[in-house]
């Protein structure tokens, strides 16, 4: 006797990443620049440990830590999530109609992003997201019955001119009120590295409030990777040009700028989402881990989650330098080879004159090689459509060494060489 | 210009108890046997915190608990988990089709039961749990646009005979197929303190497999209590009478036995649910807290937790024995008042002459006083039901002191004596 399922569960799929990390797993001498782990040696273990240390030695702290917290998150941590997030924009509250009742505290940005798919989408309606953006979000929307859109990106991100000629379709076909949300990861996107340009900020800002006819069309500003800037000077978030806190709900973790195994992310939202969304979040778990929150407020109060980011930041750009200077090396002058020059994040997009899907021969290549890639495809939304590129990569440097990224080049130089001279033979 | 939001948000409502929480946040002399709260003075501060030295002292085990970890859960934490599911049953995993992969980890208990119903239920199917349960479930079943449908309760818990009547009934109107999950917490039942009987479990999974007819009906057991338990012999879990690991998802959490801060629950379900459960979990947060999972991994390989529930027992036992001795004087030959006396768990269901709803005099003469009870309707889940009783109130004696037990009582029978007065007056 089978177990009728849902019509939800119907319509919801295995990531395709599950098939890579199984390969990892399967093979230790692989190099798997397919994962977006965190660098591990820069895990802030001492810092954790002697907050933990203070913390639980205290009756009265442990206690509070270790107690049942709120729903929306510790008020102290969202005091200070809110000041940051400020201090970054260098604007105060007050301009952008913020305060601390507006900031929830999540599992981790990932839950953010499904509760906010929850709060606003019904089968149908449409989400515009990035070509190529991140997958994991997208089978998140398959699983609510979307319709997910996707415009082209180039070096300033999302082309938001022709995001303003899908709305104006969209608004012909009579589908405007379909659209509730553009999903945007605007600085040094998962997966290409590139970043949302100023004047494309300001640019996505006034589409949303023109085309926001029928109803309010909110932006899911996903800044995961915003403080991991290595080069040029910072870009203002989307919610700081978000004057009235009407379009912009920003998401942030924790997981990237300190350590993923404390699961705690973050919302900044218009506050009439506010009190809906928590409505989500009591019945998904009444609140986030409440020890980790602590743990957060306390290494934010320090001064030590400043200076720790500070430190990451240098050891991603060593890692990005590294990476940029193997396959420069490696591909030099190799016809049809291209990669993006993040200057942030932890991942840089490939572009090969050969395709790089699971069943290619490029990936078959290089799973002998001993590399590791996730195939560019996989970030389209609908793969099986012919007139999307079939022949790109996405390279995170986060996890592998130094020595490991400069291996793993060769290895997919080799992988490449391999699957060039196929196709010479085969062609 | 508003945001619309979705069918579902509609549908998903506030929680009744948050006006409850708000009472308790704006009275500090308030002595709450209202909220769910675990006993602070008992949580486990030293032994996390020396497990959390230990840990993080060491680069390879903190990296590993600070990395991002499984969507499924730790590998060897789903390995002690399940044996000690096993151990309690005092039964071999392979007795019951049982192996580590049937494990999976959730952000609390509470996740666990949301996933299982984003699971299994479309909008019109049919939940059917005890008379009164657990109000955060079913806000859940609300959101999922479910129809819940309640079982009255005895001493022995569930009434399976009217359970069976139900589901004759539920035949014979065609709704049969419509039946998805069956919902008990069977030990120490929040609010009632009722355990479910040896028989009446035994009735339970035969009613289950008969009438699964059209599709497999589920039991989702929730044993968040099942380890405080301090009087009498432990029952066997209906999991373990699942021989074939078909019918019964069990849920359990770290919450109580060690601390809700680390947020920590899990399931242990048939396994052909597992994968579909995971591309749920997948989407909601690829894997609750690492650093949780690797604490309790410790926790439980040292010894370490069977020692602490073992105080935990005398803990909460004291407790009960001090709210029950207090009620005893306070309420003798009060007519028509009378408690349950939970051999385990946290809470008591009192039943009064009078009415104990959020607008009653009672609960008006008791936030007087300074005590807050939960009001019993609330618990059941068409509260607007006139035949549901309007005079029984949850007492939870997790949180407060034995002192404040004392008090609390003092204060909840001048608060009745008051509301007596006032009927006699009115009447």
């Amino acid at each position: 006797m089978t177990v009728r399922l849902s019509t939800r569960a119907m319509q919801t799929h295995d990531q395709p990443i599950s098939y890579f990390m199984q390969q990892a797993v399967e093979n230790p001498h692989l190099i798997s620049l397919a994962a977006g782990l965190v660098d591990p040696d820069s895990l802030p273990a001492a810092l954790i440990r002697d907050v933990m240390d203070e913390m639980l030695s205290s009756a009265g702290t442990a206690q509070a830590a270790l107690q049942y917290g709120t729903t929306q998150g510790y008020a102290p941590l969202r005091d200070k999530i809110l000041a940051r997030a400020m201090a970054l924009d260098a604007i105060k509250a007050g301009d952008v109609a913020l305060d601390a009742d507006d900031v929830v505290v999540t599992s981790g940005s990932q839950q953010l992003l499904y509760m906010v798919g929850e709060l606003l989408l019904d089968p149908g309606d449409i989400v515009i997201t990035e070509a190529p953006s991140y997958f994991v979000y997208h089978g998140t929307l398959t699983s609510l019955g979307v319709r997910t859109l996707q415009v082209p990106m180039d070096e300033e991100g999302m082309d938001t001119h022709r995001l303003e000629e899908l709305l104006v379709r969209l608004e012909k076909a009579g589908a405007l009120d379909r659209v509730k949300l553009i999903y945007t990861i605007d600085y040094f996107q998962n997966p290409t590295g590139l970043t949302l340009s100023m004047s494309r900020r300001q640019h996505l800002m006034e589409l949303v409030r023109r085309f926001s006819k029928k109803q309010r069309i909110l932006v899911l500003e996903d800044a995961a990777y915003r403080e991991l800037r290595f080069d040029g000077l910072d870009l203002p978030s989307l919610k700081s040009l978000d004057r009235d806190n009407r379009h912009v709900i920003l998401g942030m973790t924790f997981s990237k700028p300190m350590a993923p195994g404390l699961k705690t992310g973050y919302g900044l939202m218009p506050s009439d989402l506010v009190a809906p969304l928590l409505r989500f979040k009591g019945n998904h778990d009444f609140g986030s881990s409440n020890l980790a929150q602590h743990v957060l407020d306390r290494v934010l109060e320090s001064g030590a989650y400043e200076r720790h980011v500070e430190d990451l930041r240098e050891v991603y750009r060593r890692k990005r330098d590294t990476l940029l200077d193997a396959l420069a090396e490696e591909f030099a002058g190799a016809n049809g080879v291209k990669w993006t020059e993040p200057a942030g994040g932890m991942y840089v997009w490939l572009t090969q004159p050969v395709e790089t899907g699971p069943d290619s021969r490029l990936m078959k290549a290089a799973l002998k090689e001993g590399v590791l890639y996730v195939p560019g495809q996989f970030c389209y939304v609908n793969g099986a459509d012919t007139t999307l590129p079939k022949n790109e990569a996405r390279l995170c440097y986060g996890v592998a060494s130094l020595d490991q990224l400069r291996e793993a080049v060769k290895r997919l130089g080799r992988a490449a060489a391999c699957a060039d001279d196929l196709l010479a033979i085969l062609s």
